[in-house]
């Protein structure tokens, strides 16, 4: 995402008239911000994002099915033409992909929440763990049960990248980041006040979530479906 | 974990001389402190606590390969002879399982941080996510990438278990919690400063952390070995 406006300075002279500009980067918002004033009047920003990809980076962590069934966020300008939005529609869904169309604001919020803040909590744990003396962090690392394994998987993505987003995302991480910290200071004092009610409570509605996703892996909410 | 004081009274009449008493459960100071007044002195107690297992509980969540190739830690304690430690290697390994000797202050302490507070983590974001006005959940849960996909899984793992964990390793949970709530507010503050550096060093380092656990999939730790 930091590369954004010296590609876009560079690509700008050689764009075609009627050219469609989209990205697949993980924020909109800023990606609008670092390409908008050099696309040419006779070209057409829409922003995307499919949201899909492993751990791995790079052309060859790529796989023939790497898109479908997965999600892929078109968010339009106010001046994006609709012929432009079913023109990626249809290359998008050739891939196996289900489009989702939102305002980019809207999607960078989505976002922060199911991406980038687990991002950033993976991240931190895992650093965590860094930080231990060294016998204790060879034992965490040879037994590390499902939870933490899970952590360090996504903590290994791609530093640069993750960088970039949190950079370019800022104002909606660091809001979820502190509803989280919030969240995570009351089962801090329910463990220390030996409150096992708040936290059955907790653990009880969580899992209401998971059914949640199981649920609706394939229906497209609402609110995405209106705009 | 919260069950082991009833259980320990009403099997303790029925203890025949040399039986070996073992467990499974993911603390194993509480355990002991739960059962050692029980056990009769013809007895032996092994405390055990094999790091295996899924979000699903109960008998119907096993399978033939739960744990095959899995660690099954062991935590003696100073009076447990050393025949009844081998008894129950010998049945464990015959799982497929591969034994881990540790003492059981030391196991609490590397599972607080391997298992128990990742777990504290992923309710705790999922929570967060519970909050969210509803149609915001409803696309997070729509969207969910694989960072909270992962975590919503490991949060509808059973209520009662997790909240009896938390309250009987509380002093190891609450030292880890607060190391990674210090190490959370440095990328906060990273995120808040646009400071790219630091963003961009804590996660090259935790990378590694990735590759160890990869290599180290198939090896005792020194430590362990000892013991």
């Amino acid at each position: 995402v930091g590369a954004y406006r010296d590609v876009a300075i560079k690509m700008a002279p050689y764009i075609k008239s009627g050219t469609i500009i989209t990205d697949v980067g993980s924020v909109k918002m800023a990606a609008i911000d670092a390409l908008q004033d050099f696309i040419p009047d006779h070209a057409y920003l829409l922003p995307g994002h499919p949201i899909a990809g492993t751990e791995n980076s790079g052309p060859e962590a790529g796989f023939a099915e790497l898109f479908q069934d997965r999600w892929w966020l078109l968010t339009p300008l106010e001046n994006t033409p609709q012929d432009s939005v079913e023109k990626l529609k249809t290359l998008y869904t050739g891939f196996g992909s289900k489009i989702g169309i939102m305002p980019p604001e809207h999607h960078d919020r989505v976002l922060a929440m199911t991406s980038h803040l687990p991002h950033l909590i993976a991240y931190s744990i895992v650093d965590t763990c860094v930080k231990l003396e060294a016998s204790m962090q060879q034992e965490v690392i040879a037994f590390s049960a499902s939870g933490f394994r899970d952590f360090t998987r996504i903590a290994a993505s791609d530093p640069t990248m993750w960088r970039d987003i949190f950079l370019n995302n800022r104002d909606a991480v660091l809001d979820g980041l502190q509803n989280f910290i919030d969240d995570l200071t009351i089962l801090q004092t329910a463990i220390k006040q030996g409150d096992g009610d708040t936290l059955f409570d907790v653990f009880t509605r969580t899992r209401a979530v998971r059914r949640s996703i199981i649920d609706q892996r394939q229906h497209v909410p609402e609110e995405a479906k209106k705009n």
